[in-house]
């Protein structure tokens, strides 16, 4: 992983590849690395979808090697959801080949002259472009048949179905799979328009013929990563919860503390969660015949990702997530796991981000173009996205710009990205969390959830004000420390919960580069990333008006807590301290 | 006009009404009431749509007097559109009525329970409010038949269309004109958004039973009202070219000039200009029996305000002003008068901005919806406007709107306003009062175009980068003022040209309130206002990155004398330097 490949799309004809050293970039993977490059190359005040910007696909610095659960990959860019720096972030098999392939970062740049539509196909001994305007406004799914047909399906495939080429700000970036399914997705921030933009359907990673990245002090590296597993598998969440259940075991966790975003946020339960939560979903799959426990990626300790088959035991969609199931389901007073999981599967195949997708379908009932609870209006709806019909152009834009379309405030947002499953009233870490991260509103930036409902790293009373500030800093240097090592975040639950887990990842990354950091390293690595990121916020014009929660948080009381968000402007404005 | 009327829309049933002093307020008149009551009592990080943003009407400082061509009336909010601190400024009778009732603001607060649509009704004895739900969605020309049939045509009426109702952030406030049509609007920023927000439909304003305002110093007034209609009148621009074409007279002059932005800002200038000129339908309008020159309100000494007919006499619209030929004409590729006109009618009739509407219109037409110089295709689009459809909500939210829902980046627009119909790389001027107007794009704001192109208050070459932020400055600061005494912008053609004019509409002022104000006390009164404004725009998230033209317009030379924006950002961020 000691080369770049840049890809040059503003030429005539076909785009044109560069591979350079790291330089300036080396010791950077995953959003170390998307957040540098956006930092030091993308002028601050550019259009997200013009010529200046540019896309970055960057591995973690631990991925593919044999360190357990450390596939995820990283797509950074100025993000036309936000107008901010913007790191999402997937799982699946892209980081992993990319990695082996000795990529730290693919950065695509330039303008294209035309509409053409690209396909970039890398392997070992070449970079090549093949234009594929016959995939126009193909979904992702009839995309992967397309690939898997042409190399089999070994090779890991990035791509963008409609919504990115359409420019959409809730587009998505897929990326394939163990079973090559474009599953996982780099969903927040609209980063698959600015794919799009860049006239790229499909990049296929081919790592025939590469090997597994070594560690340097291989003895080292292996006992930690031994330790570190052991660890993984120790801890309930990551041992028990997630496996066996999915990150949907949180349906019934978050409704029962009263943070259950319901009916676009009117209250904070939801009559039917049992209907839709992990032990539900874990039931239903275990007798069709599904799979809750599977992982997204090879090499993955944890296993929550799970397959959803219908009542022939058919292949559905991947399990969906907690949030999405929250964003389809209570949120839009929807209570059946069928329909969830067949629009988590549209989402996936039209490439668009669950959560803001969700977002948007909760407000337009709230606005009344159908009734909360209408799964055929729902699902009717999203197709219209994958259309690009009117209705699909304003639905695809995401949830704050829908709002808008239809004259309401109710828009549950943050620097325009639609806040997920956890109400802050309710639950104020993750509140301070959504108010304040340089992404928008995201719950992974530094996911309170842990500390404030799961008692992991401590015990901070989620409805109080007190402690929420502290616990969401350290969570999100922790975060963007966690986000460069390609390492999964679901770690973090067992890491911040044991010390000797932690030590033995730290270890891992030690031995696998012949390293001696220590946790204020790994510290002083997130206040770094974020400390760019908020600086190309501030060059783009963000303010500290822009690190606040919508005005009806602290306006209106949540049932049945009867709270509003109370944490003051003050107390957000003290969370970047250093 | 000594009591403000607030309309509090929030409570049980009807809204109501309190009649107070003037307290803080007195003194204000016009934009500097407006920006004073929103920059005092709106929370700057409020949502435009929701219970903390006001409505504020307010009749100018000299309006409802014998003073000439001082008949202007503003609307301020925190805009829908910009986000910003906003005043939409229009002629008719409304301001005048207003001012004769003795009330320097209507100040709607607050946000309904209900959707329902209320009738305010003002004479001088009462304030009555009278549910309307049959009105909904009527556009503004059957509304003003209606309420003329109730009320006769002598009182004013201030009303929001379709657009307004649907809360589009280009909807307006019309306000009828001396024949009772609704062809005068307060055009920019979604002010008709909040309006519907509030809940309120039509404001009828009967001064029956009303004087005119009376001097305190009348001697001192008619004979410096004397000298300043004499000033007008013998200037060649308030006496002769807008008389005799109306605004449209600039056709011509700004094609020549190069800064006739044609194709979605695509060239500087249009083939076809000729067909769509001042002279063209001066000509049209004399053979057809029009009405060239009419003014817009009583007691206005210019008369730029035509009534536009067809060819067989009968009215199509208001003789269209030159920002609506130009945004409806050249940007869309359109060359007939006609099509023109009856644009500008639906415009008025739906309640839209015809700036940011004709500017949206030329972006689906770049977007590929419809092809551009497509007259039908406009209108037809322009209709689904009117209905609500998808399309219509996508394109009547504007220009910035429309192009993020058809994922271009070329949206001319500054802080989401678009930018009116003189591009600023050819006339620089105006690119700096775009950039830095707290109101967004506007050229009312700041009309460098006089000194740039005309040659009025000196003459600054337009394609210098020298001494465009100085001319700027200083008309954004004498704008500011002329915008609290109600007199018409148009009058700075003769005041920023001949001293004793400028002398007399201050001598004008001093004797109807018995003051002794300077030259200096003007500009004074300019530097608070825009100080107020930037104060909240402050507040409100803004920084000296949203004071910046488009990218494009510092990437693209514009044909035909191949020049970009020049104009550094440290000279942008000079303006405001007291």
């Amino acid at each position: 992983m000691d080369k770049i490949l840049r890809i040059d799309v503003s030429g005539d004809g076909a785009p044109k590849a560069t591979v350079t050293d790291l330089g300036d970039y080396a010791g950077m993977g995953g959003r170390g690395m998307t957040s540098m490059v956006v930092s030091k190359e993308v002028p601050a005040d550019c259009h997200p979808l013009g010529p200046e910007n540019k896309l970055v696909i960057a591995p973690g610095l631990m991925t593919g090697s044999a360190a357990s659960t450390s596939g995820r990959i990283s797509v950074g860019c100025k993000s036309p959801l936000t107008g901010g720096i913007k790191e999402a972030n997937a799982g699946g098999q892209g980081g992993q080949v990319m990695a082996r392939l000795g990529y730290a970062a693919i950065i695509i740049e330039g303008e294209p002259k035309t509409d053409d539509l690209y396909k970039v196909y890398v392997n070992k001994d070449k970079v090549e472009f093949t234009q594929v305007n016959e995939f126009r406004m193909m979904r992702n799914y009839p995309l992967a048949d397309k690939m898997k047909a042409e190399y089999g399906d070994k090779v890991a495939m990035i791509s963008i179905g409609p919504a990115g080429e359409m420019k959409m700000c809730a587009s998505s970036i897929a990326v394939t799979d163990k079973e090559f399914r474009p599953s996982r997705h780099a969903g927040r921030g609209g980063v698959g328009a600015v794919m799009g933009a860049k006239g790229i359907k499909v990049i296929i990673l081919d790592d025939n013929g590469c090997k597994m990245r070594k560690p340097l002090d291989a003895d080292k590296f292996k006992a930690a990563n031994k330790a570190f597993v052991s660890g993984l598998r120790g801890h309930a969440v990551t041992g028990e919860g997630l496996p066996a259940y999915g990150t949907n075991v949180l349906v019934n966790i978050v409704n029962e503390s009263g943070g259950f975003p319901t009916n676009n946020f009117k209250q904070g339960q939801f009559d039917d969660a049992a209907k839709i939560s992990g032990e539900t979903m874990a039931e239903l799959q275990t007798k069709r015949g599904g799979q809750p426990t599977h992982g997204c990626h090879r090499g993955c300790a944890i296993q929550c990702s799970g397959i959803f088959v219908d009542k022939d035991g058919n292949f559905v969609s991947k399990q969906p997530e907690y949030e999405t199931v929250w964003s389809h389901g209570g949120h839009c007073g929807i209570d059946d796991l069928d329909t969830i999981a067949r629009m988590d599967f549209m989402d996936d195949d039209i490439g668009l981000d669950t959560i803001d997708m969700g977002m948007t379908l909760g407000i337009v009932m709230d606005a009344g173009v159908i009734e909360f609870g209408d799964k055929e209006g729902a699902m009717r709806l999203l197709e219209e996205v994958g259309k690009g019909t009117p209705m699909g152009r304003i639905l695809g834009n995401g949830a704050a710009f829908t709002a808008k379309a239809f004259g309401i405030e109710r828009a549950a947002v943050v620097k325009n990205q639609a806040l997920p499953a956890y109400d802050p009233r309710a639950i104020k870490g993750i509140g301070v969390t959504y108010a304040t991260t340089p992404m928008g509103a995201d719950h992974t930036a530094g996911y309170a959830i842990a500390t404030n409902l799961l008692k992991v790293g401590g015990d901070v009373d989620p409805l109080s004000t007190e402690g929420q500030v502290e616990l969401s800093r350290n969570l999100q240097i922790a975060t963007a420390a966690l986000d460069a090592t390609g390492y999964c975040l679901f770690i973090a639950f067992a890491i911040l919960d044991q010390e000797e887990t932690f030590n033995a990842m730290v270890e891992s990354i030690n031995g696998f580069y012949g390293l001696s950091m220590t946790g204020d390293d790994v510290v002083e690595l997130g206040k770094k990333i974020l400390s760019m990121e908020r600086d190309f916020n501030k060059r783009a014009g963000f303010t500290k008006e822009d690190d606040r929660l919508p005005r009806f948080f602290k306006r209106e009381a949540l049932a049945p807590h009867n709270v509003t968000f109370d944490i003051s402007d003050e107390q957000l404005d003290s969370v970047f301290n250093w």
